[in-house]
This record gives structure tokens, C-alpha cells and sequence, in this order.
């Protein structure tokens, strides 16, 4: 049935207890109480009993069944449904894993859903419950608190791509660029890409929520919103800064291996050259004319070999000189 | 005439009967009534009963007989007329197939048209009578359920496109790149721009039928049309991954094949010089000069023969190392 | 003096009569009745009687006066004042010809001015004179229908394009690419840029007199505004579409160029090493060494004919198996 | 100090009399007149007079001293600043040369300061003068005036880049494109963006003073501003058409290099087997084996150089048809 | 913990006195008096004395604390954040160094925090101390001064990177290029993104100063805000052209790289002819046939040289003409 990782009461700001799903709607009564629950890939049965108890939309409902979802913000009469895809690294595979993280936003209540490799967020309910004095703000808050986890995540996955970026620059200046290097770049351009969806939605869900006007946001809980559209942004111009950098590589890739193709032809050129002048020279004393004074000459054969030489070392610096060898 | 699929009356969200064209002026009359016609590329004779019946804009009309429009929203004085534009995979030939399905949406009637290949709504129709609820909110949410069918059909459509484009990676990256590989990357573009030629537009129709202030649209249908943009947006983003995929694609694919011209430079370069150095030596031993004491000495032969070897596997040695061969 | 083609005034959408330019003031004082001009390239003293007339503006005059304006639409007190382009194919050329038409839209005339090759609107003209209902509307109308023609003149000057874009596609797939080709593709661009030159500012132009608060186009001519602005955005799509396909047609060109030079390169490897073999081989038996023992040996001759000639079947079937023959 | 080029005073759009600069601020007090001064590259004690006359802001005084600045509008309180940047071609040099101009716009005066290379003014107001009953619309119609001129030096300056590319274009398909044409393409590249800097800016300042609500732009004034602002976007256009046109023949050069290349190396390849066949064969017959039975056939010199010379032919005939040679 | 590089009480825009943090709060009770402090990479415990003597918000305290911000603009309640980020060049590196100056701007209080390479405001303080009359504008003055500087240390920046790009044109059209020219292009671009990211966030700060509608901002203090937008954009404009010419430099170099790569072949394949040719015939003759009559033609020899020569000579000016060689 998935799991219930967490529901607690809060009033005041402060931690009330744990309560059970039937308690909630009584619970909702209290004033200046809110609910929190955490959830984790629910199944059907879960998530209806949580719209009976908070009053949730069929669509958003769906939606939190269902992950692959895009981010999003949806407002409903009374409440708020928000879809955040989160990113991290994982330890062992060192490769980029996408999760998912619902949250259903009401005056006294929050449900986030997890779906999906995500970090458990009990560290930061753990944070949250530790300043009271913000957790009066009421549910706007412990979604702050979240969305400001997630964000936090995708820095580590950013920070792997520049790292990523900066090997190939070295394959590309460094070393000999080979197949492998433009697989590289592809790979990596894929990979922005993909961060790039699940980042760029974002920075819209905060900018609305900095701008609201729904008691849903409370004033004094805006200002923190704007702390997460902010992170947001710096994420997205680094990621921009890489995408444009990783273009620039495949460009500089490209461009170096045609001068290195140049590089080839030039080389082998030269060499022909040097190659293809004795083989000439000998062609021709080897011709079997019956007349031929100079092969009777003694010293013909010595003095062909020094001129072909010469004129081997003579090309050869010509060839250098051009900076063809 | 082209037919009439289906011409059925609803009231309070319940199917009440089958009815004939000429009764519906009648049946619009009832009150918590609506009508719901299904047409299949009709002609003009059809459509002008319906602009009788309903009292329709003559441009909707003439847009309606003729299909081959781009995607639109147009709102006339108490109706909506809304062409969609409809992909979906032909089983057989595997190809792309298009189609139309154009839209009068009123107060109490929604007709809708459908041109080319296109799928029957037929089963939409019965998913909606299962949820009298829903059909309360009248012929907008007919409209949301045909959408949202419309717009389901085009997710195999791009995961084709993906698919596609995950073996032309294969054909790069994988196996040797021929000259079909460039034909597949863009035959793949092409069809992402057909493509995004039919859902562009659709994401401003959502938005507009989600935003829209008219009596058309009940407050309560906007969550539904809500979802349908979303799933537009998020086709979209699909697609523009894709296309920034093929374009990247293409890049390696023209990087790899510069890099493997290289290569075969180099290699033609290295083997052209162990050929070509014993052709010198033997030539310049081919020589008819009377005077060249080496020719007389016993062991000149095969000592020559070992030094060209050797020289030969020198040469071997160097372009080994330098990556040439 | 240029020429007028037409002055005609209309009553309750019905045809009154031809008149006289002098006529004109007079006429325009009638109630329910507005006149119709139609002038080609006329000369300063015809404008001047026609500002006069209408009382336009002078920058209008001006502009109308000489042509190669760019599309707009310029409000005046109580007038437009409106440049279109049109564009169409010469049947002789097979080129593409641009014109102008200007119009001066008053609540009680239109005046359209027509320079450059652009067809004649009478048959536009006898068309609204069918439907009276519809040219009860007043001016706004003609003006409509002067548009839609040359509009649909668009469509087959980007059917044209489209066309040459398939034969484009024709040499780079099918038979072999040459210098005209990349000339060919080079001059489609070209001439996609004129044309979206044209179009681009013509939806902008549709847009505003759709939305226009002024008595100058009444609410029900509006729908019909919409209408070419629809079939403007289609062509403009269209347009961009074949963009599009013309930039990857061109990439396309350059990554097969690219791969045929790369499958020169091989096949002359290929060749040369098979060729430079027995040379180098026959070139060591030519040497003139006197102790030489295979030289003396009867069948050394057949058997070193027979190697190389293996050694050369080896090499062909190797290079042929590397797909580099 | 700079100099004054002009100071005169303006009553109903009549010239009254050249004045001197003490007597401005009297005669700025009297009705309906007003006062336009002329000035070239003055110096900070004239622009302090100026602003002590006009009552002008010392950004404005700072900007109007020190050129270099980009084209902008400013707004103060009572009083508009106005930089323009002028472009027009040296008739001996045939370079672009740039230059400014910056106006001060008040409700009774108008002061321009001319810097660097641009036109005198004076023929604009001679101009200005013929047209009295236009002149009454204040120093509003004077800005017009010499904007007007400026914008008109603009379009001798885009044909010259027009032209430019013309000849490109001539040198890319018609002679060999040499190192020279892809200098050129980039000079012709950077000259654009260096315009282009120039005419942007301008589009929107035109807009501004067309929309712009201040006694400082009379209304009848307005459609004097929207035909400038019509030049700056028509001019706007043939330069990004240009551009757009550059970077395509950019393209197609590149493509052309890379197709004569593949062109030279199917030649090579084609005479290389050519010459090499014979070689080879002529190799072989040159081996020293005692047993070679052909070496004494008497026909077998004439039937090997027959053999050989056909096989020239039917190689020469293959690559010709292959399109090799 | 860090330094307080200045603490100044100002009133009526004279400098009062340099006052200790613990007056602070009192100085700020008088009229028209503000306080100016300057602090350098301050602790923790240094920025919450001044959260407690200000009044400032959490979240800008910690954005202080840390560098590493984007440039932004925050409103609080009475009181604005602002991060700039700093960039000049280091004179004995070479090198562009980035650093951080943070604002918290009051009614009557402005806090500049730096961080990282930044030069110090020392000279800024004391100019504004010497314009009395505009430091009464107040803090916003200060704000003002600061901008004006950091804005005017991008200069150089830009003009440095302008002159490594005239440097890289030289190298490709006046010098051979080489890999060293690749990899500078890319580093040129890496270091126009980095500071493109510095100033574009700016652009947004200042026109949002300049139209703010808060106390903070006194209406005479906006132009001010305007100038510095002005360099900003500016500067932003000489960055984009540099950044497409940066472009266009490495299209043109690799254009270049092709031409010369067609170049060598084309030498290559010109020599390879001149070469191929003598080695050809001497083959011929150096065929061992018994029966060769002209062998024994006693001026066979110096004939086939003078032919062979010529053929030579001949094919030398055919390449020549032809622009091989």
C-alpha cells in the first residue's frame, strides 16, 4: 500500500505529536494547527483516504498516483498542488538518478509525496521543528524547507557536469581527442538536457509562489520563497554557462581535428616528396639504354648518391622550414 | 454526404436518446439539456443543416468542409469553433498518419468533426456516459474528454520519434555511420517538424480554453482543460529534447566521420611509407651504373634485404606508437 | 498620369454607379453609401486629387506615391492608411515577382493603389458585388477581400519553394551532389528570407485590424480579419517549416560531401596499397646485386608472379571486408 | 571652444533672427516662439552655458560632452535627451564612418550637438524653413527634420553592404573562393553588427517618441516620428536580411572548399592509378630473373606497351564516367 | 572578524563624523542624517551586530555572509538587498578577477560589504564627499556612487577581451593558425560567458532602481540609476558584438583550415605528377625485353630525357595555370 513515512501534528510552530490518518480532519479543526505528512510512493487506496481527509482535487490526485509528471504548480479552490523532479548522484553508479516529489499545499495542512530515487526528508522536518519561531509561518514553510533540500541537490549534480566538462576539455586541448571524446560530448549534452527540463520549470513554480497572492503564502513566507528562486536561477545560469561551453568544445573538437587531418596531410606530403625524388633518380639510371656515357663514368654512381641525398636534406628543410614536417 | 456517427442527447450529464437531426433545435430548447453530434468528414449539404440547427458562423463552416487547417481556437459571438490537428502511428506502414478534428463548441451542443485518419471517439463517448458527474458540466467536458484523447495518441508518436533517434545514436556512435545515417537524421527532422507543427499550437489553445471567461467554459471544467495543456507542455518539451538531440547528433555524426577521414589519412600515410621505402632502396640498387662495388659483394643482397626489413619495422614501430596504425 | 481602374460607389452593398473623381465628395455624403477606388501606380497629381477628396494625410500620400514600402498599417485621425506586398510566380520566368498595394480605408471609402507586378482586383471586385449582404458591412469588407486574394497568392509562390526544396533533396540523397547544388540550396534561402520579409509584418497588420477598437472595421467584419490572419500564420508556418528544412537540407549536404571524401580517401588507399606492392616487389628482384640466388632458380619468376599476384588478392579481399573498397 | 553653428530664434514657425546666446532665455519667454541651436563638438564652458540658458540636467551636460555614447532617449522632468548615432560612407576611404548627434528637446528649444563625422545640418533647416506651417508644430517638427536626415544617410550605407555581399557572393559561385573570400565574408560580418548597434537602439527610440505622452511630442507631430520609425525598421530588416544572407553564404563556401576538395582527391586518386598501373607492370618486367620466357618473345615489348596503354585508357574511361576525372 | 573599513554619520550631506557601531542606532534617530558604513568579508558575529543596529532581514545576513551570490536585487520590507559582483583585471596575472560587493540600503542608512578582489571604495567615499549638495539625495546617492564604479572597472574588462580578439583575427588571417589559435578562441569564450554573467543580472538591478516606486529611491536620485543602466547596457552590447565576432573567428578559422587543407592537396597531388610521371617512363625502360629496338638508338637516352623533362615543364605550368601549385 506504500508508505506512510510520517503524519504530525503541529501547533504554534511546534511539534504536537504523531497522529494517525483517521485523526487528521478532527485535528484540522484546531486552530493555529497544521498537519504534516510525508508519503512515499502511495498506492491508490492511501492517496484516496488522504483526499477524503483534506478535501483533494481527482486530477491532482491522479497526478500524485502517477509519477512522471513535469514540474508544475496547480491551484485548486483551496489548496495548491505542486510536482518537483529531483536529481542527485548516485554513490555508486556515479550517474545522474531523477526522482519525483509531490507536495498538496493547504491553509493547515501539507502531504508531500516522494516517488522515485529522492533523499528521505526527515532531516529536514528534523531542521524545521528545531525554529519554531518559522514554523509559525504555518505550511508554507515546511514546503520551503523541502523545495530549499531539492534545490540544494541539484548543485552537487551541476557541479559533476562542470567536472565532467572540464576532462573533456582536457581530452580535447590535452590529450589526443579520439571517438570517444565526441561520445563524451554528446553524452553530456543529453545529460544538461535532461537537467535542464526538470530545472527550468522551477524557477516559474517559485517566481508564482514569491507572488501569490493566496492566504496559502503567507507575506512573511515569501521572502524565503524568493531565497529558493534565486538558487534556482544561479542553477540554471550554470547550467546554461556549461550547455554553451559544451558547444563551444564539440566546435574547438571539431576544428582541432581538421587541423590535425591537415597536420597528417602536410607530413605525409613532405615525405612522399622525400621518398619519391630517389626513386625517381634511381628509375632513370636504371633505364637500359645501350648508350648511357655517364653509368660508364667511375664516379657516377657515388655522385648520383650524394646529389639525391642532398637534394633529400634539401627538401626536407624546405618542408620544414614551411612547417609542412 | 459523409455521415453522421452519432447524434445523442444528454440531460443533467445522463444519455437521454439517439435523435435526429431535425429534432435538435427542439431538444436545445430543454432546459440541463445538451447535444452531442459526432460527424465524419462531412460535406457541405451536412454542414449546412448544422449551421441551421445551431445558427453557426459561416467561416466555421467553410473551415469545417475543408480540412487542412493549421490548429486554432476562434471564439464567435456564443460558440467556440476549435480545429486540432490528430497524429498517431499507422500499424502497418509504420509511418506518421495526420489527421483533423474540428470542433463547434455552444452552450448546450458541441459538434465534433473529424477529417482524414483519424481514430473514432466512439469509445470517449461511452468512457463519459460511465461519469454522469463529470458530464454535468456539460458539452465543455465532452470536449475535454475527446482532447484529452487526441492528445494521449500523440505519446506513442514521439516515443516512435525517440526510438528512432536512439538507433540512429546506435548507427553513430555503434556501428559505422554510412550515408543512411545522414538520410535518417534528417528524415527524424522532418518529422519533428511536422510534428511540432501540430502541438505548438495547441498548448496556446489550452491555455486560452483554461483562461477563457465565458459561460462555455464552467468554472469547474478549467481543472480538466488544465490537464490537457500539461500534457502538451510536457509532449513539447519532449520533442524539443529530441530536436536538440538529432541536431547534436548530426554534429557527432559529422565529427566522427572527419575524425575516421583522419584516421584512414594517417594509416594510407604509414603503410604508403613502408611501402614506399624499399621501392627507393631497391631502386637506387637497380641502378646500371658499371662502377658500384657494392653489387659485388657476396652478402650485399640479403644484408640489404635486412636492413630494409628492419628499417620497415621501424617505421611500423614509430606510427604504432604514434597512433597512426 | 497613371491610371484610375475604378470608381465606384456603393449604397446599402449594392452597386450605384460608376463616377467621376469629382463626384466623389458629393457621394460620400449620402448616407449608407461609401465608394470604392482603384488605382495603379498613379503619379502625384492623382493622389494629390484624391487627398484632396478624401482628406488623407500627407506622409500617407508620400509613401503611397512611391512604392517599396515594407507591409504596415498606420493609423490616422480617421483613417488607415495600410501597404501590403504581394507576391506571385511569373508564369514565363518561373521567378518570383513582388508588388505592393496600398490602401487608404475610410469609414465611408477605400482606396487601393496598386505598383509592380500584382494581378488586377477586379474579379475581387465582382465577387463582393455578389454578395451584397455581406458588403453592407461597408469598406472594412473590400478591404477584407482585396486581402484574402492576395493572400491566397501566397500559397502557391510556397508551394513553389516547397517544390524546389523536394528536388533539393532529390540531388543530395539520390544522385550526386554538386557545386549547383549548394547554389541551389543557397538561392532557396535566399529567396525564403524575401518572402518571409513580406509575410512576417502581414500577420502583425491582420492581428491589429482584428483587434482594433475603431468604427473604421465593425465587429462582424472582425471574423474575417481573423480569417486571414489564420491563412497568414499557415503560410508563415509553412515558410518557416521549409526554413528549417533547407538549413538541415544544407548540413546534410556538407556531412555527405564529407563522407564521400572520406570513402575516396579509402578506395584510393586501397588501391595504391595494392598497386605499390608488386611494385616494391618487383622493384627488389630489379636490383643488380651479382649474387642474387632466387634470380638463378627456374621457377623463381612464376613463383614470385604468383605470391604478389596473392599477396594483391589478400589485400583487395581484406580492404573489401573493411569496407574500404 | 567648440563652435556654434547656428542660434535661431522660431515665432510661428517663421525664422526671426539670428540671435546670441545671452539673449536666449529672453527670448525664450516670449509666445509661440521658440529657439533651435546648432552646435559641433563643444566644449564643457559652452554646454555649461547652455544648460545654464536652458535649464538642462548634468548627466544630460556630461553625455552631451564626452561622445561615445550608445543611441538613447532620456526623459527629465521638463526637457527630453536625445543621442543618435550617424553612419555614412567616406567617398575616398569607401569605409563606414560613424559619428553622433544628441539633441536637447525642451517646449521652446531644441539644441543639437553634432561629434565626430557627420553631415552639417544646415540644409535640413533651409529645408525646415520652406515649410513654415509645418515648423509651427515647435522644436518637435526640427528633431523630426534631422532625424529624418539622419536615417536617410543610413540607407546609402546598407546598399554598400548589400553590394558587398553581391560581390561575395560572385567571388563564392562564380571565380575560386580564395583565403581572401572568407576575410571578407568576416569583414562584412563585423560591419554589420557595428551597424546594427547603430539602427537598433534607434527603432525603439523612434517608438517611444511616437507613443510618448508629453506636451514635448504634439499630437500632429506623432506621424512625423512613425515615419521615421518605419525607415529604422525597414532598414532594420535589409540588415538582418543581409545577415542572415552572410552566414549563409558563409555556409556555402565552406560547403564549396569542402567539395573542391573532394574533388582534387577523386583527380588525384583517378591519375595516381594511371600512373601507377604502368609502373607497376614496367616493374615487373624489369625483375632479373634468369627464367622469365616472355623477356625473349619478339612482340613482347610492343604487346606489353599496348597491353599497358589500353589498360590506361579503359581506367582513364572508368573514372571518367565515375565523374573521378 | 573581518573589518569595518568606515562608519560615517552624514547630515545634509555633510560628512558629521565617523561614528563607533554602538551609536549607530542613536545616530539614526536624528533628521536628514544617514549612515554610511564599509565593511570588508565580515563574520558572522560582525554582520549580526549590524542586523541588530539596522534591523535586516535573516535571509540577506546569511546571503552576505557567504559570497557566491548571482547579482540581484531583493526588496524587504523598508529596506533592499543588493548583490553586484566586481570584475577587473589583475595587473600582474592578466587575468580577470571576480569578486562580490553586497548592499543593505535603508531610509538613512547604506551598508557596502565586499568580498573577494574588489578594489576599495575609499576614493569613491571621498568623491561623493565632495559634492555635498547630492549626497542630501541620501543613501541612495552612496548606492549610486558605488554602482557607478564597479560599472566603470568593467571597461577595461571588456576592452581587454576586445583586444584579445583582435589579437586572434591577426593569428587567422595574418599568421598561419594553429591549435594554440583553437584553444585561445574557446578560452575567449569561456571568459565572455563568465562575464556576460556578471553584467546581464545587472541590466535588471538598474532599471528596477530607476522606476522603483519606494522612499528609497528619491525621484531626483533615478537619473543617476538610469546613467549607470546605461553603461551597463552598453557594455552589454560591446560583450554580445565581441561574443559574435568570437563566433564568426572560429567559423572563419575553420573555414580557413579547409581552404588550406585543400591547398595541400591540391601541391600534393600537383608534385605527385611531376614526380610520378620520369618514374613511370624510366620503368618502362628499364624493362629487361631483349627486343626493344630503340635501347640501342644511340640518342634514345638524351631524347627520353628531354621528353621526360618537358613533360614535366608542361605539367608544371598546367598545375600552375590551374592554381595547384
Amino acid at each position: 500500500m506504500g508508505s506512510i513515512i510520517n503524519c504530525v501534528a503541529y501547533a504554534d510552530g511546534h511539534r504536537v505529536a504523531n497522529i494517525e490518518i483517521g485523526e487528521i480532519s478532527n485535528m484540522l479543526r484546531q486552530p493555529d494547527t497544521f498537519v504534516w505528512v510525508g508519503l512515499h510512493e502511495p498506492d491508490a487506496a492511501l492517496l484516496n483516504k488522504m483526499q477524503e481527509e483534506f478535501d483533494l482535487h481527482d486530477l491532482a490526485i491522479e497526478d500524485a498516483l502517477k509519477a512522471h509528471q513535469r514540474p508544475k504548480l496547480e491551484v485548486y479552490d483551496d489548496s495548491l498542488f505542486i510536482v518537483l523532479r529531483t536529481a542527485q548522484i548516485n554513490d555508486k553508479t556515479k550517474h545522474i538518478e531523477f526522482g519525483e516529489t509531490h507536495f498538496f499545499l493547504g491553509i493547515n495542512f501539507i502531504v508531500n509525496v516522494r516517488h522515485g530515487s529522492t533523499l528521505s526528508y526527515k532531516e529536514v522536518r528534523t531542521r524545521c521543528e528545531r525554529t519554531p519561531e518559522l514554523m509559525k509561518m504555518g505550511p508554507a514553510f515546511s514546503l520551503y524547507a523541502v523545495m530549499d533540500a531539492i534545490v540544494d541537490q541539484y548543485f552537487p549534480v551541476i557541479e559533476d557536469l562542470e567536472q565532467e566538462l572540464l576532462e573533456v576539455e582536457e581530452e580535447i586541448f590535452g590529450k589526443k581527442p579520439t571517438r570517444g571524446t565526441t561520445q563524451r560530448i554528446y553524452e553530456l549534452k543529453r545529460e544538461l538536457l535532461e537537467v535542464k527540463r526538470v530545472i527550468t520549470p522551477l524557477i516559474d513554480i517559485c517566481n508564482r509562489l514569491m507572488r501569490m497572492s493566496t492566504p496559502l503564502v503567507p507575506e512573511d513566507a515569501r521572502p524565503y520563497f524568493r531565497d529558493v528562486y534565486d538558487h534556482a536561477l544561479r542553477i540554471n545560469e550554470m547550467l546554461d554557462t556549461t550547455r554553451d561551453l559544451v558547444s563551444a568544445a564539440l566546435e574547438a573538437n571539431f576544428s582541432l581535428t581538421s587541423i590535425s587531418q591537415s597536420e597528417v596531410s602536410k607530413k605525409f606530403a613532405g615525405w612522399a616528396a622525400i621518398i619519391g625524388v630517389p626513386t625517381m633518380i634511381a628509375g632513370i639510371y636504371g633505364m637500359n639504354f645501350e648508350t648511357m656515357p655517364e653509368l660508364r663514368w667511375t664516379y657516377a654512381y657515388p655522385v648520383v648518391l650524394v646529389v639525391t641525398f642532398s637534394l633529400c636534406i634539401i627538401l626536407y628543410a624546405y618542408f620544414r622550414r614551411s612547417g609542412w614536417l
